[in-house]
C-alpha cells in the first residue's frame, strides 16, 4: 500500500468513495444532498493536507489532515478518513491513520482529536479505540441519523 | 438592555471588544496577533448571526449564533460572546446567553453545544452551568495557554 499526498488529480478517483460516503449520511455531518464538487471543495477545505491510499495503483482510500483549531488550539490535529465501499476490513483506514499519526507529528502536532465519531459507527469507534484514543466527551442525540433519529456522537483524544 | 441583531455599521463598536479578547488569547482559540479586520472577518463568518447588546445607546457586548455542524449535525447551535472588559458583572453575557437560547429555538434548533470552554475561563464556566449547561467532554491539554501553558478545554451542551 502506497500512502502519498494528493493532487487535485486525483479528485476523479476519490469523489466516487466520498459520493455514497456523502449521500449515505451516516458518519460525516454533511448535507446528504451535497454536489460532487461541493464535496470535494470540503475535502480539500483551506488548511487541510489531503493524502490517497493506493493498492496497485488504485486508491481505495483518503484522508485529510488539519488544525483542529487556531490559536491557542492550533497544537491539536484534526483528521478525517474514507475507504472505498468494496475495500473495507483490509486495513486501509487502520494504515491511514497510523500514517496520519506519524505526519501530524512530523508538521509538530501534540495530539489528535476527532470531534464528531457518530456513537453508531461501531467500526470506526473500535478502531480508533484500539489506536489508542481515549473517549473524552460523549454529544447526546449531536447526530440526526437517516434511518435512527438523533444519536450520540464521540469526542476521542489521542496524545501524539 | 437592548439586544438586536448587528450590522457592518456596528464593526466599530464591537472591535474594540472583540480585540482584547483576540489580544489575550485566554479564551478564543484564534491567532493573538489577528489583524481587527481579520477578527471582525471571523466574527461575522458565513453562516453566524451576529447581535450587540447596547445600554443607553452604547454597545457593551456582541455574540454570534450559528450551526455547529452540517448534515446530521445542524440541529445543534453553536455561540461565542464577548463583553467589554469595563462593563463586566453586569449580566450582560447573561442576557445576551438566554436571547441566544430564544434565538435559536425561534430558529429550530433543538440544543447548544460550546466546543471549547478554556476551563480556566471560570468566570464562564460557572455561568454557564448555572444556565443549564452540561459539560459533557474535557480535552486534556487542548488549549495552549500563553501564561498557563497547556490547559484542558471543555465541552458544554444544553437541550433548548
Amino acid at each position: 500500500m502506497l500512502i502519498r499526498p494528493a493532487t487535485r488529480a486525483d479528485d476523479g478517483a476519490i469523489a466516487p468513495i466520498l459520493l455514497p460516503v456523502v449521500r449515505a449520511g451516516e458518519t460525516y455531518a454533511l448535507e446528504r444532498d451535497l454536489s460532487e464538487r461541493d464535496a470535494l471543495a470540503f475535502w480539500h477545505s483551506p488548511g487541510h493536507s489531503v493524502f490517497v491510499a493506493e493498492v496497485a495503483g488504485e486508491v481505495l482510500g483518503s484522508y485529510f489532515l488539519r488544525a483542529n483549531k487556531r490559536g491557542g488550539g492550533s497544537h491539536v490535529a484534526n483528521c478525517g478518513y474514507i475507504v472505498a465501499g468494496h475495500a473495507t476490513g483490509r486495513g486501509i483506514a487502520r494504515a491511514m491513520a497510523q500514517h496520519s499519526f506519524d505526519r501530524a507529528r512530523a508538521a509538530g502536532f501534540r495530539a489528535m482529536q476527532f470531534n464528531f465519531v457518530i456513537a453508531t459507527n461501531r467500526r470506526a469507534v473500535a478502531l480508533w479505540l484500539g489506536l489508542g484514543f481515549e473517549q473524552v466527551g460523549r454529544l447526546p442525540g449531536a447526530f440526526d441519523h437517516p434511518a435512527l433519529g438523533e444519536v450520540d456522537a464521540l469526542v476521542l483524544y489521542r496524545r501524539l
